[in-house]
């Protein structure tokens, strides 16, 4: 259980073993796999620690290669790929059990300036005027609120994608767009340390991704029905964010075949497209 | 120069130099660094040659880290990261001069079904309606067709994002969405050998895709007044394809800011949406 923010720094906060070399804990939680997010913001915050402070992260490729044990801290080993005049890369492999759990490459990058242009915010109703997705969550999961791992996250649900299994009574699939929006907020104040804010939304940019995918479908995200597993994770970080003030996740599922889906989200922030994540994952469903 | 199949099947047909050593050439070339594209195909064929034939790649995320040279070949070692019932995954770095220049992590996969749901393939004229690249870029940048390294590639323009600029005379910027529809085909056909489609497309991928992020713009893609490279190469293989009949990339780019642009690509063969490609690049403009 992440509850507040005071549970949610430490996890970020690893403990430096050597200089490329960093040991991240768990939190207190009913989940026997390790939660992916945590995981891809653990390994960041390990890699950011190794680059020079005049250069932010501007991407990250990674892969989940065997669950995480969440009885056991995880060793991140940092990579020191290249450190050029405008550029270093960092490759990150974290290690349970003898056993590579998660690799990730990360790019960062110098403060420059270019071509400017992005897609424009899509107009939506404000946070206040939105469900929270934890309430929709236990009405359709039977799971009361105390089950929720995430309460550090202020998550409502923005539209019509959702709305309609919400009183149990689903559409027929193909009326549902494979898309979901979502207004996210870390819930209480980061401190000013570096990277953290990028950390951050690394860590709830894992939570609901992949959910976009089974939209279309009869299937309930959360129940025992569907088995889900993240299977990458990519981030491109466009421009400063605070992920402890509202941002816009804005989710879509281009495709799902093979057993597996994949997800594209943007995020917004005050008008500006700040980040673009795209996740594959496996989702198989019991017939 | 790349000018006919039997031109780029040897590319792609790596020299074995150990169980997961491979070694790349290059082809008769004016091109001083390698193609990015070259280099992530081959790097997908050596990682391709050692997973089993009952496995696919479903994704790869690659990471260009210096140029390419053209005038040496290109070692590609591969880590045979994980085998498990599903899922194989792959890593690989290549080398030259004693420096890494890139590296790939790729997934495999069984063959799998589940759910399933895509979006749908835009409506546009048929290639034959429509110009040949070639022919644009020659006029554009004022090099001759004798010039363009990609003879292998028959690609033709779609819809309107470069329209306006082939007579010379650009629309205020602003006035063009960044996108860019083009369809491809390898012309001539690909021998029946393993993942070939796979890494034909993957070469294929690489040319075009960033392209995307300058059309809002009022520079000439190709002039010497754009320094670009490519930062980083992912992609999501959905559906089998075949790279040597025509397939319809279309092709966007949500963002550009800190002197990069991150361009998304959507590949449809008849109907089906058959990958999705993502690519961040470095785009310098001299003022």
């Amino acid at each position: 259980m992440v509850e507040h923010v005071d549970e949610l720094v430490p996890l970020l906060d690893l403990e430096q073993i050597e200089s490329t070399l960093f040991r991240g804990t768990h939190p207190k939680t009913l989940l026997q796999r390790s939660f992916g997010g945590q995981v891809l913001a653990q390994a960041l915050s390990a890699a950011a620690h190794t680059v020079g402070e005049d250069r932010s992260v501007h991407s990250l490729h990674a892969y989940f290669l065997r669950p995480g044990h969440t009885d056991a801290p995880i060793i991140y080993d940092v990579e020191p790929t290249r450190d050029g005049g405008s550029f270093s890369s960092r490759r990150v492999v974290a290690r349970q059990h003898g056993q590579h759990i998660f690799q990730m490459s990360a790019s960062f990058q110098i403060s420059e300036t270019g071509l400017e242009h992005q897609d424009p915010m899509p107009e939506v109703p404000d946070p206040d005027d939105c469900p929270k997705v934890v309430d929709i969550m236990s009405e359709l999961t039977g799971n009361g609120p105390e089950m929720w791992e995430w309460g550090v996250l202020d998550l409502r649900l923005v539209g019509q994608s959702h709305e309609p299994r919400v009183g149990a009574v689903p559409l027929p699939s193909g009326d549902r767009a494979a898309a979901s929006r979502m207004w996210v907020r870390v819930d209480g104040e980061l401190p000013d340390m570096p990277h953290i804010q990028d950390c951050a939304l690394a860590y709830a940019s894992d939570l609901t991704l992949l959910a976009a995918a089974v939209v279309p479908h009869d299937v309930i995200w959360g129940s025992p029905q569907v088995m889900a597993a993240s299977l990458d994770h990519a981030m491109w970080f466009h421009r400063p964010l605070r992920a402890d003030r509202w941002w816009l996740y804005d989710q879509t599922s281009p495709s799902a075949q093979g057993g597996r889906g994949l997800s594209l989200g943007r995020i917004f922030q005050d008008g500006q497209l700040v980040a673009t994540v795209a996740q594959e994952g496996l989702i198989r469903v019991a017939p």
